[in-house]
């Protein structure tokens, strides 16, 4: 059991009696039917891979878990209408697959993408590496199949592009993880598949303004961009260190950008549209160094140097994890008050600061000492720096979780940090959905007259 | 009060005993809150420029009209994080009028957009003339102000790409026109600035096949597509009749498509880029023939036919109009099935056919014609022929509304063709947000125990 009782970064364990792994959602149906009626509560369950301990049943012992890894079946590709059809079980890797073997791109990337499934992705809204261009979980989604707290099947496998009938329901699951339902199937959204990429590194200069940088390259590129990934120099050290075959690739004094523009037409040459989108950068002083990669190998060093970060960091010790996103007007801001949060909580601390800069996302990570017990460093830093630095992503509009969520560990949080009104209307929502708090009680929200604000 | 209580067709008037134009939120709070109390309905009106009755009151004169009209001020414009802050009450044009001038593109638009409110956008889930590229209002949407029928203010005007912190309150709002809640500000996505745009018209071929000549452009524009607009030879005649100063543009046996695409960055020729795919649809024997515009003057010509064809419809006798989307790889199973079902309905009745095809939708109008009253024969049209229409579209998994809503006009649609799971969650969203049915009642759905299904 030990694999679905406790969460991926192994900070909580929970209990539970049994694992259930339907085949059908006629069987998920029957499933909550009968967990509704008995009064035991339901943990759905994808990957597992997920950050917030959203996917662990609480220490109870009366939770069960739904896995939904039995449900793996890829419905339909119709390369036409550019969509997949899927069981809400299959592994993201899997979808990505067929959707290329139709020609076609799933255009949804992260490093978990081995072991996550489709419906653990519209659970946690998943960003990833390419929403820059494509968006999130939430702006591929087309159509879903999910069982409410009572049995219900909603049923909208559509592959409609514009659909304006009521109320877009499938839009309460995403991100909802696991509080209001159970997602059985989904419909996603592809794009013409890439057939040129063009990969560079930059080697950023201090004091580069990151935003500015960013804004070039997105207006220069015509939004061809599909990845815009900062990383700090502590972060590539880590992530060399912990490389067998470590590359050349260097960080300058502002750290490195790793961009790529891909197009589906072979009547763009990328080359040289990026050739002419850094020297625009170059010309402005922002860059030590810039590197086109030439081949397909020297592509791929770039992105396994940008892969090798969490791996980097956990071969340290592991990190403690603030997913947070600003404005783009205040990253710098952010990045220069922060820093000094730091300093003045413990000169000695190191950070691991990377992310998804392209959309104002920053893994602001604290480095666990080498020496220290890992679990109680991070219940330390949570209790405290962590705040600090939430307060600043909040003070400049920003928020303590971009896109990992909130799940069990986060809830105080969304207390802290959420409008009042906000709060409310999820309250609301929960208990429309889901009154006797059968679905994931303990994760997000609680239901309106119990006593947690959250 | 006329203008207020008309539907933007004349197919509707309600009465109303007043229409408030609160100037700011907490008087729109104000208002709810009194009018909650005294079990008052509310009717939120942006510009009224929509198409199914759902900002018209009803005929009972209890329902008061809170237009937004005097909320029009743009709260902020930050051209870094790309993002432009505004009251609800603004005009789309004005909101477009001021992204523009500081630089970039607010990629909203569509026919109306010069009465059209964001508001009323939002509630609508607006589409238009680039959702193949940019998306419908959802797709925009990263903030949100809203009053609950309650009184409560929802605050969450934040500029995030990424903030996955519970449920996304505000994407119940979009396209619940005026159901749930009175928005009163919102925070909308910009796009970098196009500064050059390639825009063509193809003469179409007998037989084309549509979906795979828009999988052409799509692919190898490298998604620079912003329009891929539609138009039958009836429509474009009719639009043709109604210009002062008609162009030489033609339409073949299969129609037109008017082309464009957009790019913010001076490297790429799309004129080049244009005139390579083009030659690709020639190859293929889909095209007639294909003029690229030259100038400034020849585009605009190009636009002006197509926009001007919901005015040629009106000068003939106006038309009875169905927004229907499909799945894109069954458009042209769609025009066949449904051309000979109006052929058998009505040997004499005349189409007109254009609409958004990149995202699947059309507008398949039947003309009313010359000599007959326009209010008759739509309401026998609605009740026969359009049934039987939105069964072919239903049958290949297709909608009856694909941008314009459900309102007051489709409520019996959504009954007849919702999906029950579906319609259940959504009267179970109805109920959270407002149990007292305050808000638009009439339109959409009702809350649960009140009788009727929707
Ligand atoms: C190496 C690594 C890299 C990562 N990179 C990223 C990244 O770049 N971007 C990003 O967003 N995330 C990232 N993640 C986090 C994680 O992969 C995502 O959150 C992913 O979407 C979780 O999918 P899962 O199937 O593992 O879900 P789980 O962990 O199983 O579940 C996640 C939540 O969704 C709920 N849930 C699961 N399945 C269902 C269902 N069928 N119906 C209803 N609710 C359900 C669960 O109850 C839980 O609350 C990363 C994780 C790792 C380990
Ligand atoms: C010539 C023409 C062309 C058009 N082309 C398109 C097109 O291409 N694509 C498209 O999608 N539509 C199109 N439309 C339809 C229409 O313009 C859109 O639906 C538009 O979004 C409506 O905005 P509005 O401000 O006029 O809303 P209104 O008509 O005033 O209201 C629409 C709905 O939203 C609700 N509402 C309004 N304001 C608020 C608010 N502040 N809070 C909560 N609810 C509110 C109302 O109660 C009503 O139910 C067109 C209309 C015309 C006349």
């Amino acid at each position: 059991m030990a694999a679905y009782t406790t969460d991926q970064r192994q900070l909580l364990t929970g209990s539970t009696f049994a694992v259930l792994k339907p085949a059908t959602t006629k069987q998920v149906s029957d499933i909550v039917r009968l967990a509704a009626h008995h009064g035991i509560g339901i943990v759905p369950q994808g990957g597992n891979t997920s950050y917030c301990g959203g996917a662990t049943p609480d220490a109870s012992g009366r939770q069960i878990i739904v896995s939904l890894e039995r449900m793996d079946r890829i419905r339909e590709i119709d390369p036409v209408s550019m969509s997949i059809s899927v069981d809400a079980g299959v592994i993201l890797k899997n979808a990505q697959d067929a959707a290329a073997a139709a020609g076609l791109l799933l255009p949804l990337s992260l490093g978990a993408e081995g072991s996550c499934r489709i419906g653990g992705n519209i659970g946690t809204n998943a960003g990833g590496l390419s929403v820059v261009r494509y968006g999130m979980t939430r702006d591929l989604l087309l159509g879903i199949e999910a069982v409410l707290a009572d049995g219900t099947v909603v049923s909208d496998m559509r592959k409609l592009r514009k659909n304006n009938t009521g109320y877009d329901v499938k839009q309460c699951f995403v991100g909802s993880e696991g509080t209001l339902g159970i997602v059985t199937g989904a419909v996603l959204r592809l794009a013409p598949l890439p057939v040129r990429r063009a990969t560079a590194w930059l080697t950023l200069a201090g004091g580069v303004p990151l935003a500015e940088l960013l804004g070039l390259v997105r207006r220069e590129s015509a939004d061809l961009l599909t990845t815009f990934e900062f990383m700090a120099a502590r972060s590539i050290a880590l992530a060399t260190e912990a490389m067998i075959d470590p590359s050349s690739l260097r960080a300058g004094p502002g750290g490195a950008v790793l961009v790529e523009f891909a197009s589906s037409s072979r009547h763009l040459d990328l080359d040289e549209l990026m050739e002419a989108v850094l020297a625009e950068a170059i010309e402005s002083g922002w860059l030590e160094d810039a590197l086109l990669a030439q081949s397909g190998s020297q592509r791929t060093a770039m992105w396994r140097l940008r892969e090798a970060i969490p791996e980097g960091e956990k071969r340290r010790n592991g990190s403690v994890k603030h997913d947070i996103s600003v404005p783009l007007s205040s990253i710098q801001r952010f990045l220069d008050l922060a820093g000094s949060q730091v300093r003045s909580f413990d000169a000695d601390l190191e950070l691991s600061v990377y992310g998804h800069v392209g959309d104002g996302n920053l893994h602001y990570n604290v480095l666990v000492p080498p020496d220290v017990d890992r679990l109680e460093f991070t219940k330390w830093i949570e209790s405290s720096l962590s705040l600090q630095l939430y307060d600043t992503a909040a003070a400049l509009g920003g928020t303590f979780s971009a896109e990992h969520g909130v799940g069990r560990f986060k809830k105080h949080l969304l207390e802290r940090y959420g409008d009042v009104g906000r709060i409310a209307a999820m309250r609301r929502i929960k208990t429309a959905f889901d009154p006797a708090d059968i679905m994931n009680a303990g994760a997000v929200v609680r239901p309106l007259g119990e006593k947690s604000a959250c």
